[in-house]
Formats: C-alpha cells, sequence, structure tokens
C-alpha cells in the first residue's frame, strides 16, 4: 500500500506526518503554521510548503488531516459528528476539501452532550483512536484539557476543561501574575497547589489563595507559577474525578505536561500512564486513514 | 462632637465623607483617585486635592482612611489585624500617618485562616462594621468578592472570591471574549449561566461551555457576557453555600451587582437583602472613629 499524509492542524500547531501502508511514521515535520498564522487563510499554499514534496500528485497520495483545519476558521468545516464514535465511524463522514490536484480530506470533530450541556472536540478524537485504548478514560491536557471515556473503541463520554487558557490568562493578565516570575517548573510548589485544590472552598477562592501564599506563607515569585498550575490541574482532576470516577486514568499529550497530570492524577488517588500525543495522532491518522479507505 | 473625613480608598476608587458627630454624611465626594492612579505616590497632595478643604487644620480635624491606602502599595502600610475583631478592637489598633499638619489614620485590614489557607481583606472590614449586621452572613461583590460570618458585633470567619477579576480576564483575555458584544446585563442570559453553574462539572468545564453555548445552543453575542457572569457568580455563591450555609445573605455593595447577587442568592435557595456599600463605608469609618476617640 502507497504512503499517505497525515496533518494534525490546530489552532498554534501543525504536525505533519508521512506514514506508510503500515502505519509507520517515515517522516515528520512540527514546524508548521497553527491555522491562525496561516496567512489570509491560503491553507492550500500553505499545505504545499509544509508537505507538497511528500505528495506523489500523479500517484493519488491522500493528505488526512485532524483538528481546527476543520473549524469555521479552518479550510473546510467538516460537521461534528456525535457520540458515541468509534474510528470506523469516521469512514463516509470524512470532509472532502476541494483541489483539482489532491486527494484531501478532514476529520470531523466529535459533538457530546453532557450535564452541563454540549461539548465539542476537534483533533483529540483522533489521538484517542491513536492511543490504543479501547476501554477506560483518558486525559489530553492542553489550553482546553478533554477528558474522554472510552468502551468498546467508542468514545461514549467527555468533557473539556478550560485549564490551560485559564492558566495563560491569569498569569499574564491578573493580579497573581504580578506576584510571579518566569522560571523552570517547581515541583515542590506544583504539589502544594494540588493540595490547595483539594481544601473547601472552590476554585474563585483557591486563586485567590495564590496571592496570600506570596503575601503571608512565604511562596516566592519563582514558585508561583507552578502553584497556580498545581491549584488549576488539581481542581480540573477532581472536576473529572467526581464525573468519571476512573481508577486509572491514560494521559495522552506532551512531556512534561503529560507528566505533570500523571503526579497530579496520583496525588488524587488515580494510577497515570502517559502516551505521547504526536504518536497518538499519527496513528489515529493512519487507522482512520485505513479504515476510510484512502491507503488505496 | 466636630465632625471628621472619612475616605474609603482603594485600588481604583476613592470615596470621601464629611461626616459629624453624629455620624450624618454632611458632603460626599466619589471622584478622587484610586491609589494606583495617584502620581508619584503622593498621598498627600492626593488628600489635600480630594478633601483639604475640608480639613480645619487648626481645630485638629481627624481623618481616617480605609482600604488600599494601608497596603505596602499605599501611604502607610498598617498590619492586619487578626479575627475574631469587632470594631472596637481598631481602636488603638489605626496606623497613624506621619503629617506635620493633619491627624491622620488607618484602619487595618484583617487576617483570618481558613480551611484552604491564609486570607485577608483591606476596605470590606470598615464597609462590614457600618452595615448594621450584628449577626449574619454577608457578601461583598466585586473585583475579589468578600464573604464573611458576623457573629456578636465580630468578624469571625471570611474568605475571598476572585470571581470579579475572573470575569474581567476571562471577557478581556480568553477565546470566551471573542464570542462576546459590549452589550447591558441580560436578565435570562444571566439566569442561564447561574442554572449552569449548578450542574456537575466544576468552574473550568462550565466556562468552556460558555463557547459551546455560543455555538451550539444559539446564545447570542450580547447575551454571553452575562451568562458568563451568571456561571462565576453561581460558582462563588454555590462554593460559599457549601462554606458557610447561610439561611440568608446581606450583600452590601453598589446597584446593579449587588442586585445581581441577591437573584443569584435566591437561585441558590437563599434569602437576600442588601445595603448600598457607600453607606456601608461611611457609616464603618464614623463608628471606627468615634470608637477610637477620634471625634474628639
Amino acid at each position: 500500500m502507497a504512503s499517505f499524509v497525515g496533518i494534525d492542524w490546530g489552532t498554534s500547531n501543525c504536525r505533519a506526518y508521512r506514514i506508510d501502508g503500515h502505519g509507520v511514521v517515515l517522516e515528520r515535520r512540527t514546524d508548521g503554521p497553527g491555522i491562525l498564522a496561516v496567512r489570509n487563510s491560503d491553507f492550500s499554499a500553505a499545505l504545499t510548503k509544509i508537505a507538497g514534496d511528500w505528495i506523489d500528485v500523479g500517484s493519488g497520495t491522500a493528505t488526512l488531516m485532524s483538528g481546527m483545519i476543520g473549524s469555521a476558521q479552518g479550510w473546510v468545516e467538516a460537521p461534528y459528528l456525535p457520540i458515541p464514535a468509534a474510528a470506523a465511524d469516521f469512514a463516509g463522514r470524512l470532509a472532502p476539501v476541494p483541489d483539482p490536484h489532491r486527494r484531501i480530506f478532514i476529520v470531523p470533530g466529535l459533538h457530546g452532550v453532557g450535564p452541563a450541556g454540549p461539548d465539542v472536540m476537534r483533533g483529540e478524537e483522533t489521538q484517542i483512536f491513536g492511543s490504543g485504548i479501547e476501554d477506560g478514560v483518558v486525559c489530553l491536557p492542553g489550553t482546553h484539557s478533554k477528558w474522554a471515556v472510552i468502551a468498546g473503541g467508542k468514545v461514549v463520554r467527555f468533557a473539556t476543561f478550560m485549564t490551560g487558557e485559564v492558566f495563560a490568562v491569569m498569569r499574564r493578565h491578573s493580579i497573581l501574575g504580578r506576584l510571579m516570575n518566569e522560571a523552570p517548573h517547581d515541583a515542590a510548589a506544583f504539589a502544594r497547589g494540588l493540595v490547595r485544590a483539594q481544601a473547601p472552598g472552590g476554585l474563585l477562592h483557591h486563586l485567590f489563595t495564590v496571592r496570600t501564599a506570596g503575601l503571608l506563607e512565604g511562596l516566592g515569585r519563582d514558585a508561583a507559577p507552578s502553584f497556580l498550575s498545581g491549584v488549576l490541574i488539581g481542581e480540573e482532576i477532581a472536576a473529572a474525578k467526581a464525573q468519571f470516577a476512573p481508577a486509572s486514568v491514560t494521559v495522552i499529550g506532551s512531556m512534561p505536561l503529560a507528566q505533570h497530570y500523571a503526579i497530579a492524577l496520583n496525588v488524587a488517588g488515580i494510577a497515570a500512564a502517559t502516551v505521547a500525543g504526536d504518536e497518538a495522532a499519527a496513528g489515529g491518522l493512519y487507522r482512520i486513514a485505513r479504515q476510510a479507505g484512502l491507503l488505496g
């Protein structure tokens, strides 16, 4: 079988893979522009620049893309698939990109309705299907962290937590940032934040205690960002634990963040394993491409 | 008894009152600069500009100030008083401002230790002591909302919630803001946000549903800020309810925010009354001044 091109194309990152017919990643490139950085939204030109030399036009090499490239801000909007959904359900539901010379498709995101309303993901579904997890709870940490329950290879429930973005805006734009230096991860301060998150009071109170910890408990300016991270990740895990009650969780993501989540899960009494996010993306793109018959 | 000058001087607001010996507010000015807006931190000159004509130097007219003017960023740092604390406990603990011609004092803030660590307030204690509440639970909404339990005229417990600041930074700096217009308060959207806050999932999840409500539930751009406000105020009240279990709460603050809190309290099954924040500040300054013997 021929190779194909898989692209995990998000808001601020673009990771491209040339993958052979057996799922082996032959080449990878991680320096493409996120969709918001593509000039004039000319995604056709951007794709040529990212992976044009991989796409053998005469042979009909397929390109399969996942992530925000399929959103209203992307190339072609790929309507969400409802859950429950398995990798095989994407066959026939890939969004074709109109392109005169190339065979290009986009993986739809997923849509579900949880107890607090509707929820969506784009890109994470592909990582989930490439993670090797057929039954269990997975967590994909990030700007908008996703938690999903997988049963029999299907995503049956999921929820989003705005953890990474709340960290970024509080770090940069709130009074808490004035008590912080740029500094490397501080494991002890992170652990203090995780413990703080388990105290009564709720997140809006715990956030203020980042300030009082600096004023009154000797939390240093270098340690404060890790403390804030611990408070937020601890809150996310406590809320997800209440919702999904997992005995163990597989964290799909990049180091060191995935490792921080694994530690935080352990502090919350949950066993944790990690899977590299880029491997999961490539694996999911391959699995969906094969099941959709894109490999010829 | 002579009149005195009371000033509620916070980070971004300054409210000055000329108050007679019976506690009657003779004049008020609300257009002074917050402490961060005082040029070169020359608070002596700023005070002269705000209320110099009220301070009859020969007579020894006293000036009593509360709020962030007593912080490290203010005029003179007034060390926090530990709780439990009553208005009478401030006598002898007011921080004198070195000034050759005027008698000026600053009300210390309060310091307590709750289940999630230390907590502080500056300025709200004065409003509490001027609210007329001797026993009960009060809420002072704002950038950093304060909740306090009052027993026998003493503040015995309190907690801070970063509700207003989280609203502001998420509104201005997060992806949620891209789904919002500047718009007047929308009572129906606010109520939807309050209900959302009561669903399972936790604040980090509920914040993301502000986005999905815009994408998938028809929440309009004009309604979205009120929905976000409802989510955050609803979360604050749920957390405070879990901590303090009040049957009723007195909200001390300005309209319309105090009224929004009263509605939110009712939705959470808690009876609510409101007290105007500026009246409470003037009343508290008078009560503390009288008990400290500043009225001659």
